[in-house]
């Protein structure tokens, strides 16, 4: 298993990229492509003293900054270390790839150059949110603002698969977010979506799930459109800061609090991690036709450690596999409908 | 001042309306106007020892269950508590209502029998929401699922009246709901929306706001659609109720969570009072001529006192009246860009 990580991406790179790798090379044994300035690399290494054993080091000039124009990785940053990285895994050097850089630069290079599966209308970034009783995939999470009932369908056909092959959920269940419970509540998109849904009978589709629900995890893949999604996810992560500030109030003001929060102090941190979505790696960018994850942008070694974790499991675990049969069942369901 | 008060909405209808009403009338020296079945209220009263004094009663006897049809307002339940109390407040009765009835039945027969103010495309309901830094009203918050821009302006400039005159906050700050900072993001009703904000000039406009700093308290009115809105408010409830359960479950398990309770419970009350939207009293119906206030369906006898009390500085500020003079101003700026 051949791992190719851009390493330079993300707030911490090259440093973080590198512990990551290192702590993955040695706990699960993965070969790593690693891209970017070789000279900056090496040197980077040598000052903190990590071991580049079981690295190949592929050079590249470039870096592609945050806020480049995505379509710029085709052009201008052709060389980057996020197009090689790309570049590789569409030429089958390496199995998969883990990248901290620009989202939107990694959904057009990835579709471009990786290209996307066969019937897939759109790419999609895919984070994985935790829950009160796990964790969820929620798709799209801002990729695409505007979308049709189809692309939901085909969201939770790769959301499903994700879930079942990584997170080993079985039958995950498959929610569409609505502002009512009733299937004739919502827009013509929820409308449509839930009538596709219940037509191609493949998911375990539970129909909608209200906004308030959500954190509790009645879904395990929760189905909507890139603006609402990126609503749920900002959001999320807005009221969690705002908790986070709340309770260092509470725990680091004061004598009494202090104590408090050496009382509790275990269960406060096992609330932290579980709440942490760095521990599950990063997001992956399903519809590509092979394992892409956009590790956060303020990944840690740690946080890039999980990541190469995750692309190890989806590269094989043969999520891919599984999305392509289930887009051909539906799109087999399709030409009999119509034939009828 | 006199406030109309539906006897029968809500979970804990009618003691918890009842004791509202009392302490209301003690506290701010209001007149109640009491709807609902008479014999029930006045036996209620009497054996909860509840005085009826400054309080007038008159009899409806039906009350719109929660999940009518909002439209059965108008005929199978035009005789309950909550069509008698729009009725007084059309006849000039009184001069605002407070209800904890079904959200649906109450824009349908305020926007019916009470009116929209002229020139107002759609009322809707806009709760008020706590923030980091205080609170904000959420506009819309699921009443119109569907909004075209000309109704977020509208949405903006009664949110910033009612933040300005009842919150007291000086030249509140507007933003749109938006999945990124820029002014090109977003879908068309973004877009669209943004220049009517920018071209009108009449409100404190701050552009976008990303969902992430809502809860921060980035915006004193965050303007919406009714889906989006709905989608806000529904998931800040949700992850208030998942933090509630974790901070419980901190607190309430073993000997050490308990002392640690106790040495930060005066730190956990303030932060949970903080964050309970009942303290600010109910929301407003915006939009409609005359004072409405939707208490939540939850609501006890304090948070009846408070959309009591919201309600008078509803109707004594004039709310309605800046209202309708900003909307005229609109109204003047399109008729001269339109002859120019």
């Amino acid at each position: 298993m051949k791992i190719i990580v851009d390493g330079f991406g993300g707030d911490n790179a090259p440093l973080a990229v590198l512990e990551g790798c290192r702590m993955a090379a040695d706990e699960y044994g993965v070969e790593i492509i690693l891209t970017g300035d070789e000279k900056k690399l090496r040197a980077c290494a040598e000052e903190h003293r990590i071991s580049l054993a079981g690295m190949e080091l592929v050079h590249t000039p470039s870096v592609i900054p945050v806020d480049a124009h995505p379509q710029d990785i085709m052009t201008e940053y052709a060389d980057s270390s996020m197009a090689e990285a790309m570049r590789l895994l569409s030429a089958g050097k390496g199995d998969a790839v883990v990248c901290a850089g620009s989202t939107g630069a990694m959904v057009v290079s990835a579709s471009l150059m990786v290209r996307r599966i066969k019937g897939v209308k759109r790419a999609t970034l895919a984070p994985i949110i935790p829950s009160e009783s796990g964790c969820y995939i929620l798709m799209d999470a801002g990729a695409n603002v505007e979308c049709r009932p189809e692309m939901l369908l085909q969201f939770g056909v790769m959301g499903s698969a994700y879930m079942e092959k990584i997170m080993g959920i079985k039958q995950p269940r498959v929610a569409v977010v609505n502002i009512g419970a009733e299937e004739t509540k919502g827009r013509e998109l929820e409308l449509g979506a839930h009538a596709l849904f219940r037509q191609s009978g493949i998911l375990n589709f539970t129909g909608n799930i209200e906004p308030r629900y959500i954190p509790r995890g009645d879904a395990d893949v929760v189905i909507t459109d890139g603006f609402t999604g990126n609503v749920v996810l900002k959001l999320t992560e807005g009221l969690g800061k705002m908790i986070g500030n709340a309770l260092k109030d509470i725990f680091m003001d004061g004598f009494a609090g202090k104590i408090a929060g050496l009382l509790v102090l275990k269960k406060v941190k096992a609330f932290k991690k579980k709440m942490d979505y760095t521990e599950y790696g990063g997001a992956p960018l399903l519809g590509i036709s092979k394992p892409v994850i956009k590790a956060h942008g303020s990944s840690n070694g740690n946080a890039f450690k999980n990541a190469i974790r995750q692309a190890r499991d989806f590269a094989e675990r043969d999520v891919i596999g599984q999305i392509t049969d289930s887009l051909a069942k539906i799109k087999e369901q399709n030409t009999q409908t119509k034939a009828e």
